[in-house]
């Protein structure tokens, strides 16, 4: 389905080389010396080119929901939906100052929106509750793939080389959490986290639920679809896809918090090829994010307490992603400077 | 000399409120949030004005640079100044991308430079050897400050109401650690760290000869500036007097590394005032300058593992202040954005 090629890096010596050139001494732009590395890889040896950077904020509703284990009702995931439309919320405010264009995508939300600017490429009105049945078929999975992966082929059409990948959906991390549970098998104490801010008695109510619901679906967690089918979203089906497609294209993908990275995460047991483009944006102050990291190898750029999704940490990181991009490729070697190299 | 103002925190409830009212979880914003609460308090409370940013960087050069502890020998100062001034820097990249004004100060450097974009207002070419006698005579040091202060007066006359403090200055990882040591009566093994990359056989070099000049100047650290006299640097001084006259216009103070932390450290023991208009931007590879951080309680913004110095810390950190900004000024309340509050 997706062709992806692993990230030849045959000219890391040489990019290598060439940041230790600059007037600095070795290593001491630390991470972003390595992140440069990898844009280089990815993007061109001689020269880093990110070209037109685009946030897709995927939405989507989940059954799971309905067990009052969120803060928030579903309603506010399509009022949030609205507040993109109408450039409202964080992740506008952060796209607007980081230059990036942003795209909003119905991916299966309870109610349904019409407005010019959404892009509707919905899977059904939320997913079914996984605490008592599969949250989609494997169909779903399927199509909820490709859908992602057709917006990204267009935007890459168009030109984008630079992808962030948002979501907003009630409920959506009680979804990420069996998903890190089922890959990494763990119970959901160790998965399960507050969200956007449950108190105690909740907490411990969707550390319940999401143990049964695994219990549930035990037999049906045999690979990366079939454990997106059962205990998945309809956002995180298509964020999943859309990271794959922007893999195969061979884009640099920011991935940032819980939800994302349980996407990431998914793409990358799909294809493990997918983790060369990754660039991880931010630590969430989600528990659980950390293991999903150390499962993916990831040290993210930034680590700013947020807990908010909508990619707001992969928009945030733009602009450390332009800085390495700058000294890359305007940076002063030491002899083109006349500086006593050290 | 400066008459600083302590914040006026008589708004914090109010600026909290409309930062609780913003259509987000509250407190999902983390970092960003306080941030934003101690930019509206420093340039308005109901809506946050960041003008014109400007990094400043000041060169200096170090008479103990002659005993051989660092990676560089002193020349390299004045070709990073020209690397500046030609463009071709890591901090000339940074403020390019994050659209800051950049200008360089020789504050003391030991072969003077010629250039149109230069600002000269040396001490001296270079400072003495602190390992035999005091770095500058008190006079040196008022001199400084005010000739520090002087640059940023103009840039404020001239709108700006942020400013990055930058430094060049080889030996001058040597001032800072001795001048922290003074400051927390600690060894020079708690205080003194690799700088920008020296082995094991200097750094134990340059341990022995900061607790020695400790040794020597004792008589001599009675205060802040007598502090600056002994062991500071020409740099130092002036980004010290540069950063009191900030807080004293009630400007936004970046504040990033090592020797920048220890001119912030130097300007809170002259006036703790100075602290509120600091936002600090950067945890250094230093070690050492997590015990300066503890001494400021503060907890910077990024931790990318840099240890060059220039400002870039602070210039990274720029549009992360452009973010606050942004979402303070500009995203919807839950009330006009007709979503359900969480």
């Amino acid at each position: 389905m997706f062709a992806l090629k692993k990230l030849d890096r045959s000219a890391e010596e040489k990019i290598q080389q060439i940041i230790d050139l600059k007037t600095k001494p070795p290593g001491a732009l630390g991470q972003l010396e390595s992140l440069a590395k990898q844009l280089a890889l990815i993007t061109g040896n001689d020269r880093i080119k990110l070209v037109q950077p685009t946030m897709l904020v995927f939405a989507g509703d989940h059954g799971i929901a309905q067990e009052g284990i969120s803060i928030a009702p579903s309603e506010v995931t399509q009022q949030m939906v609205l507040n993109f439309l109408a450039g409202g919320a964080a992740i506008n405010c952060f796209c607007r100052v980081n230059q990036m264009a942003m795209q909003v995508i119905d991916a299966g939300i309870l109610v349904p929106v019409e407005h010019p600017d959404l892009r509707v490429q919905s899977l059904g009105q939320g997913t079914c509750n996984f605490a008592e049945t599969k949250a989609m078929d494997i169909k779903a999975v399927e199509e909820g793939l490709h859908l992602g992966a057709s917006i990204v082929y267009e935007k890459v059409a168009a030109g984008s080389n630079v992808f962030g990948f948002g979501e907003m959906g009630i409920g959506n991390t009680s979804a990420a959490a069996a998903i890190l549970s089922a890959f990494n098998q763990l119970p959901a104490v160790d998965t399960v986290g507050r969200g956007t801010g449950i108190n105690d008695q909740v907490l411990a109510k969707k550390i319940q639920l999401i143990d049964n619901a695994l219990e549930l679906h035990k037999a049906d967690l045999s690979g990366p679809k079939e454990i997106l089918a059962a205990v998945g979203g309809f956002e995180i089906v298509q964020m999943t896809g859309a990271m794959l497609a922007a893999a195969e294209k061979q884009c640099v993908l920011l991935v940032d918090g819980f939800i994302a990275t349980a996407a990431a995460l998914t793409a990358c047991k799909i294809d493990p090829a997918a983790r060369d483009y990754m660039v991880f944006c931010h630590r969430s102050k989600e528990k659980a994010h950390r293991l999903m990291l150390d499962a993916l190898d990831a040290k993210p750029l930034l680590d700013l307490d947020l807990r908010l999704g909508e990619g707001t940490g992969a928009a945030l990181a733009m602009p450390l992603l332009r800085a390495a991009e700058s000294f890359y490729n305007e940076m002063a070697s030491f002899e083109s400077a006349g500086v006593t190299e050290v």
